[in-house]
């Protein structure tokens, strides 16, 4: 392991999910100095969040203290500050509190945060899931709906609370709509006396015309399958065209309903328009095969916030966790090869702000070759409730138990951390046998509307008190 | 179990904590319909939110859905709501939402918040920790100052950054201090490149003579030595006079210090003012010797709410988890019986809120004699840092490792749920091996403030380069 040192060049990671990690442990021997700046302290697991968001596992289970990672890695360095605007000429970046950093190259690796197509009014009633704090707030909601129900008199407002909508048929909206009929139909299902869990309506909606739609069309009929056994509703073809506090418009068809979460689609980081460079529709910078800002050789875009075809399939790169880590694996070797080969890129000497980048060496070193960025696709897995999944790995497809088996290990090994590993098994153990979630905590948040009466409000004495147990009896 | 029964008489409970719990519980085979009310979903084994503070346990492991315990209790209904006044003539509960309940026997378990002593404008700056969301607040606070401590450049600053206070001598104070010592010390050493963690002060400042003021002299002397060893700052007789942004005064000193967490005093839930009865200094009801409140014999005080001496020693109940299940269980055996009696206490039959309650029984039935609360000291304990803690039980005294075993079996034992025991056992037990904490994400809360440069804000060309890498290694 490379010990810093003062005349080593100075790489910039912004961003601590699958990418910049990568990187910057590909770094570990090349010699640099790394420094990893995210505005969150944690290094976040996002394919459990779904189960953070029906109660299986406590927030800290899917969360990594990132300057934990980079414990032993001598020359990185990392810091806990939002980035806000980024400098390709002076090579400087501006943080929320006004201060900033210096870099000689640059990982942009922030990631992407959910996408109302333009509705961004929608965002306060059907809320994402991209961070834990998003994950947090619809567990809340979740929870909070069924607490709702048992106080509820009212026949129509108590459909209304157990009316759960998931806009978005990819994995996330798959395994959300699975997870939160199963808590309906299993965990909660003898705690509520005054209704009966097991009728909480999942409605599942997608634009497309099938679920899981980076995956093959028979993982996506199975996946159909699965969900419409346990009985989530599942609405394809159908576009959301209107979302309120109440409910949504899907086609025409107004559906009341208290608990709304959006998975339909996400855009990058809005970092990426600070470079300068061109984007598309979805934010993301168009880079060059090597993963470079075109005419910004030192400053590099990779997972999410990357927009790239692969150079041998033609295919566009998808936006998961294997691509980004591919990527950062990718670039971290292009800058330790050319740090080791002595090239420095030429800096503007004056007046930084606003002159061009000069993509030019500073010295005789020879450039050596980039190559590019080629995607390997190790496959892709999905689950559906309990004990269920799909999965295609080389070409094979599994369903059911074997391919659920399967997601598990795979989730379990690329959890980071030995203890998030052991306590996620342990979790993932006592929920699949009792049934029961160890984390079916409301916190945070305040209750999120006015409900409904427990008591009667009329009548005295007596007649008071029998009518009062009456309203508690009613829906047993 | 006996099933609900219209006929039966309403006990409603305010409340899941200890006490709340223990009465529904206790309630389990009589002839009632028990509604126990509480504005949180979960209970919450208190004692252990230190280490939630701390980084040691997440949220949910020392949180259990209140439903989730009374889901074979056929009797038992749980609200999750809000009570925001109590009529005791009318029988009636007003809830946050503007609808209510009706009882026929009250049981009032709201327990206690932080106390500032008339100084509520402390609060923003020294939080409390009475409920889940404190002890989050106080972890992402105590996490958050090492995090800017890395970003820091400036030594006056640093030192804030690194200066914790915690403001009263309880146990609730004692442990927290050693645990932040304690994080400082193991857990995070390895993890800061530009500061050493270990040089993190920790001020316990305790305005009596002694720590721990409810055990004996040789508990607290021994807790003051084992703080004192690992490094904890403890100043007895020391009163803290001004609490702001950025430090307290405390015996005209001023104290730089950018956390600070208050744990000097709590007072009681403030729907006691609600009852119309006389309260102590701390808002406590004072109650008859059966824990009723004078002249309302349907209505009982229990917990932290309650303040009254017991019958044979004369020494005040304790405001401890023990006594609140203890006083619990004996006005749940009362009402238990009085039920069993067919005893009815007569309600007023019209105009209710503005009479004076009718304490006569309305049929012919012998009110069984309700005896006096008793409260059995059964011992108490405290932890100081890292395996070490000072417990006394039935006169015996023990400290060090062996009453550390002991507070970690009995923690054990008390906390609600099978899920959460295996669970705080596991993560105990990584947390003590490998003296890392599973539990350190800083989430749901912005950065508490503007923090200071990573790299220079002077310079250009490779000038500034050296500039920026000469900062970062700067503290190493």
């Amino acid at each position: 392991m490379r010990k810093p040192n003062i005349d080593s060049p100075i790489v910039v990671v912004i961003g601590g999910g699958f990418g910049g990690v990568s990187a910057v442990r590909a770094l570990a021997k090349a010699p640099v100095n790394v420094v990893l700046i995210d505005k969150e302290n944690h290094h976040l697991f996002q394919p459990l969040l779904y189960q953070v968001a029906t109660s299986v596992l406590p927030n800290s289970n899917i969360a990594f203290p990132i300057r934990r990672i980079f414990r032993d890695q001598s020359n990185a360095y990392v810091f806990n500050e939002e980035v806000v605007s980024i400098d390709c000429a002076a090579r400087r970046l501006t943080f929320a509190n006004q201060r900033g950093a210096h870099f000689d190259y640059l990982i942009l690796a922030a990631g992407a945060s959910s996408s109302y197509f333009g509705n961004d009014q929608w965002a306060q009633f059907a809320p994402g899931m991209k961070s834990l704090d998003d994950a947090t707030v619809i567990r809340n909601k979740i929870l909070r709906a069924f607490e709702d129900a048992e106080a509820e008199t009212d026949a129509v407002a108590l459909q209304e609370h157990l009316t759960f909508i998931v806009v978005g048929g990819g994995a996330t909206g798959v395994e959300l709509a699975g997870a939160i009929k199963e808590l309906g139909v299993d965990s909660l299902s003898k705690d509520y006396r005054r209704f009966n869990s097991k009728n909480a309506r999942v409605i599942l909606i997608e634009a497309g015309d099938r679920l899981l739609p980076s995956m093959s069309e028979s993982s996506s009929h199975a996946s159909l399958k699965a969900l419409e056994k346990i009985g989530v509703e599942v609405r394809l073809n159908q576009s959301v065209t209107h979302v309120d506090a109440t409910g949504v418009v899907v086609q025409g068809e107004r559906i009341n309903a208290n608990t709304i979460v959006w998975s339909a689609g996400v855009k990058a980081s809005s970092l990426g328009a600070s470079l300068g460079a061109k984007l598309d529709r979805n934010g993301r910078v168009l880079v060059e095969p090597d993963c470079s800002v075109p005419g910004t050789p030192n400053v590099f875009v990779i997972g999410d916030m990357a927009s790239m075809k692969c150079a041998k399939s033609g295919h566009a790169v998808p936006g998961v966790a294997p691509a980004a880590m591919q990527m950062g694996q990718f670039v971290a070797h292009i800058i330790a090869r050319e740090v080791r080969a002595g090239v420095r890129y030429a800096m503007p000497t004056s007046n930084a702000a606003n002159t061009t980048p000069n993509v030019n060496v500073t010295n005789e070193a020879q450039i050596p070759e980039r190559g590019k960025f080629e995607y390997f696709d190790k496959g892709s897995m999905a689950t559906i409730g309990r004990a269920k999944a799909v999965a295609e790995v080389a070409g094979l497809k599994f369903h059911g138990l074997i391919a659920w088996l399967a997601w598990l290990f795979v989730h379990l090994i690329l959890l980071v951390g030995f203890n998030n590993r052991i306590l996620v098994f342990m979790s993932w153990g006592i929920s699949y046998l009792t049934f029961s979630k160890g984390s079916r905590i409301i916190s945070g948040n305040p209750p999120s509307r006015v409900v409904s009466p427990v008591g009667s409000d009329s009548g005295t004495s007596l007649d008071q008190r029998r009518k009062a147990v009456e309203v508690l009896l009613k829906r047993m």
